[in-house]
């Protein structure tokens, strides 16, 4: 996977958090995944498909961090993992891949995007049957981590 | 989401269960899936994206089914979900959505695959972002059921 394709996907999570959640997303070293899944307890996943690459996001947040992300994207006090959270985890999926996409489509590279999906189950793993290399960027905020994941074959 | 695009995924999960696992997997009556989530213990998922339409495809497996599927794959005794038991999920996933590609493109819809992406976790549920609906196929084999979701947004 290209360095460059991580960037994009870096500044679009850090904009639909300010934007859309008034929440700061401070985004810390990525690295690159590997046996051990980070696990989560609600993930957001995309698929992305184009000639050039195809690849796949996932967003994954422990409870803490989304029941606070998805407050002050719905201007009320959530305090437990439901449907009204399952549709901010897929409208956020959703920004955060258009965002993306439109960065790389400046750089010739232009997908797709699938429908995206949201997986609710309490401590649930990811993997990506991919390739080439998975990349996780962490992500702070005031209420906890949460992580991005982004894989593309070319 | 069109009827015609149900079958050449229902025929290809059976192909799939044959060859790959030789194991019978009989096709129960689709259903629209409403609020109440069907819940599995790994599910494999892929997003599909094409000009005329994009789509995502998910197959849920409680565990018993998925021990008895996997072990059939690999020709060992698999008592636990692990590495390789995610690995089998994967591989049918992107074989059951290749199949279902070819037969789609008969009939001029043409659409990339994205990546595959598996989830490991007990009882999680899926949700779908469309604005058209979500099929559920229901799929029985010796060890247990096992569920194909589908949507499509044109």
């Amino acid at each position: 996977m290209r360095v460059e394709f991580v960037n994009p996907f870096l500044e679009s999570v850090m904009k639909v958090m300010a934007t859309m959640a008034k929440t700061e997303a401070t985004p810390g070293r990525p690295f690159l995944k590997q046996d051990g899944y980070a696990k989560g307890d609600v993930t957001g996943i995309i698929g992305m498909a184009g000639e050039r690459a195809r690849g796949s996001l996932a967003i994954t947040f422990p409870e803490p961090a989304i029941l606070h992300i998805a407050s002050r994207m719905l201007g009320e006090e959530l305090n437990q993992v439901d449907d009204s959270v399952a549709d901010c985890v897929g409208e956020i999926t959703n920004m955060v891949t258009g965002g993306a996409k439109r960065i790389l489509s400046e750089d010739g590279y232009r997908f797709e995007m699938a429908i995206p999906s949201t997986i609710i189950g309490k401590a649930h793993s990811i993997s990506h049957r991919t390739s080439g290399s998975v990349i996780c960027i962490p992500f702070s905020t005031v209420a906890g981590n949460f992580f991005v994941e982004i894989c593309f074959d070319e």
